[in-house]
Parts: C-alpha cells; sequence; structure tokens
C-alpha cells in the first residue's frame, strides 16, 4: 500500500525502534505521553503475524507501559489495536488520568472536560522514555 | 475488591476458560461476536501481571481473534484493554465490518447508523466460536 500514512514515516518523535516495530510519541495535546507502537511492514491483524512476531510486539507494547508507569504514574494504562482507518497495525499505548479530557471513557468517546492544567514538558518526557524503553529492551535481550 | 462485577461473573455466557482466565460472548445488538477475555483475579494492569501470566492472557485473546476471523469473516478485528470504570484486567476482542454502527471510528465513538439488518444467530455462533477456541487452545497445549 503506497499511500499507507505508517509505510511512510513523516515527521515522527521515535523513542525506540528495531527492525520489527517503532515506538513513536504521539503529539496530542490532550494527552502527554500517548504513544504509539507500529509494526514496520504493512500487516494488518495480529494473527497474521507469526508467535514469534506477535510475542516480539506485544513485548514492545508492555516495556512501553512499564516506561510510562514508571514516569508519569498514571491513574489507568489504555492500550488498543484498532486500524480500521489504517489498517497497518499499530498499537496506543495511553497513560489516563482521572482528570484528563474523556476519563473514564475512552478518549475515543465524547470530551467531558478540557484538557488538564499541568503541562508536561515534552523533550524531557521523550528523552526519560527513550532511555528507559532503552535500559528495558536491554535487560530483555541481553545486548 | 468485593464490588468488582468482574470478579462476580453474573449471566455471563461462557465460551472457555481456565484457571487464569474466561472468555464470555458480550450481548451487544450491535456487536454480534464481541467477546471479552477476563483475567479471573483482580489484578489492574498487564504489566502487574508475570511475562508467563502474561503470553498466557495474550495467546487467549489471539486465540479469540482467529476464532472470530474464522466464523465471521470481519472487515478488521479491534482489541483494547482500558479498564477505566472497572479496573480489572480485561480485553475486548471486537469483529468490526465497514456497515456497522461506529465503522470506521472506534465503537466507543458517536453512533454512525444502525446496526447491520443481518441477524447473526447468537447460539449458533456462540457453539462455533466454543468448539474453535477450544480445538485452538487444545493445540497449543497439547492436551
Amino acid at each position: 500500500m503506497t499511500d499507507c500514512p505508517l509505510c511512510r514515516p513523516d515527521k515522527e518523535t521515535a523513542l525506540w525502534s528495531d527492525t520489527r516495530c517503532r515506538v513513536i510519541l504521539v503529539d496530542d495535546p490532550d494527552y502527554a505521553g500517548f504513544c504509539r507502537v507500529i509494526w514496520q511492514q504493512h500487516v494488518k491483524e495480529m494473527t497474521d503475524l507469526t508467535e514469534t512476531d506477535r510475542g516480539h510486539f506485544m513485548a514492545v507494547v508492555f516495556a512501553v507501559e512499564q516506561a510510562l508507569r514508571e514516569s508519569m504514574h498514571p491513574d489507568k494504562i489504555n492500550l488498543a489495536s484498532l486500524g480500521n482507518q489504517v489498517p497497518h497495525l499499530h498499537w496506543h499505548v495511553i497513560p489516563r488520568f482521572a482528570d484528563d479530557a474523556h476519563f473514564p471513557d475512552p478518549v475515543w468517546a465524547m470530551r467531558k472536560r478540557d484538557h488538564r492544567m499541568i503541562r508536561t514538558d515534552r523533550i524531557l518526557l521523550a528523552e526519560q522514555l527513550k532511555r528507559r524503553l532503552g535500559e528495558l529492551r536491554q535487560r530483555k535481550t541481553g545486548r
């Protein structure tokens, strides 16, 4: 698919990557810390991957969850693989807070309130997440 | 948590279960085939589980995805672990169709149209899914 936006990375804030997947920090004014884990190849469903690739993909998703919990201490983590609009495998990893724009509803529901007044330093957060993801994945692979 | 609805199963249509998790068919008039995979114990986040338990949980989620794809041939599978309202780990596994109530938006967004006219036989579908999930998990464990 030549018109798939996830096949052609553009202005992404990359946090971590390998040959199989990449982690980016989404630029969403409502959701600081919203990360996306994107499979590098254009594949539609998790069950289209081999079991090994699926395991690797999920291990990276859970490393992102771990890094976000340590950096931001959210009230809840939301994980979702939808892809109805862009059928190229990607996981949303979203730290949720009781006073965020939609809590306790999903971020795709009607907005409940304005976003939080406390601003997160995006550059600092990206650096923290990069470092922690690097450590978590290094510990995993022993490299 | 004694007031957690997922700790006290009530009127669930069970499709498969073991000591660690259970699969139910959700009763949603808009979404035939909407399944939920529920961790039996009251645990909040995926990274609160051991790596082995996480792997088992996801293997069951992907078996449900596989069974739904084989039975219903959906246009897309949506997977989500949210839990903002009920912080007891559960995965939504939702077969999506281009003419369903919200497509291509998430099922939590504003409704776009009435649900599909084609009715699915719920009892028949539950039987198909039960059989297929049993086969997939048996093949996996070799039991």
